[in-house]
């Protein structure tokens, strides 16, 4: 009962070099031990819905705590009775490639 | 203190008729008492952090209850110490204009 | 054989108060004669396919004029032998909530 | 001057297996010659803006030869004077955790 999601935050209020509030966001996720990967646009992360969801009240709040602005986007795919589905998309996307 | 998001969401497994789907998930968005508005490619809903989240998290339930597959976005604008900027942002943005 | 849009942008490098940006790509919108809705969290446009890619790309070009770092995001919403989706599709749902 | 997209795009009209159509989409990123990544939830381009959106063109047109309705999103970072960023900006996360 897995759901994927893909999902990146940052502060508007810090200028351009957001690395260091996107590595504090990082570090909560691999807490987590939810299965995940970071992507350059953003980190994909697995999990059962509430776990995930969790996840991403602990970085928000994380960044709430000094940044006066903060943007983020998530992306959801939810497959019913599936999981492991962080590196079967991309193989079974890879399998149909010539 | 208030998050505003903008929130899609829709079965992948029903077909390309899907406002009956979204109507179920609007509807949870007006029960809920927070400030939204309606759009075209998304519902704009505005609130404390973890209210906007539980709405969130019953929309995506009422979903997963008969759909197999969901996909859903959120884009969210999290600023300090603002509120009631579901139309307030709109209304900058007109009196900037020529 | 339109294609329904949700579309944002804005520098990453100009502190929080956006707004002045965001009136410069709205007011290309306008001058573009798509049909089109101004929201709290993007900006919904309606036409062809190569209009509306069009729009997008006089936008970020007119950002990319003086902006170093710059953020956008689109959803894409597109049906055959459809138009005039951008009030529809409320519509539609609308029609179905109790 | 690069700008560094993610790119998901696929049909809601197909059911829920989507993988055939992401595999030609991503057929056609690879042939573009542009840096990309693939991954769950989407994948990354990076490229000139006007090479960028040619990709994203050909790959909206080649799922609407036989799509009847077709979703697709984009999250875009520009950053001036920069290139080579789709390893680079996970090398810079990675190296500030601890």
């Amino acid at each position: 009962m897995s759901v994927l999601i893909d999902f990146s935050i940052f502060p508007v209020d810090k200028g351009t070099s957001v690395s260091p509030y996107v590595a504090r966001v990082v570090s909560l996720i691999q807490k987590s031990g939810l299965d995940h990967q970071l992507g350059p646009m953003g980190t994909s992360i697995e999990g059962d819905w509430p776990e995930v969801m969790a996840v991403v009240d602990r970085c928000f709040r994380a960044l709430q705590a000094d940044c006066d602005r903060i943007y983020f986007t998530i992306k959801a795919d939810y497959r019913k009775n599936t999981d492991r589905r962080l590196h079967g998309k991309v193989r079974s996307v890879e399998s149909k490639l010539a």
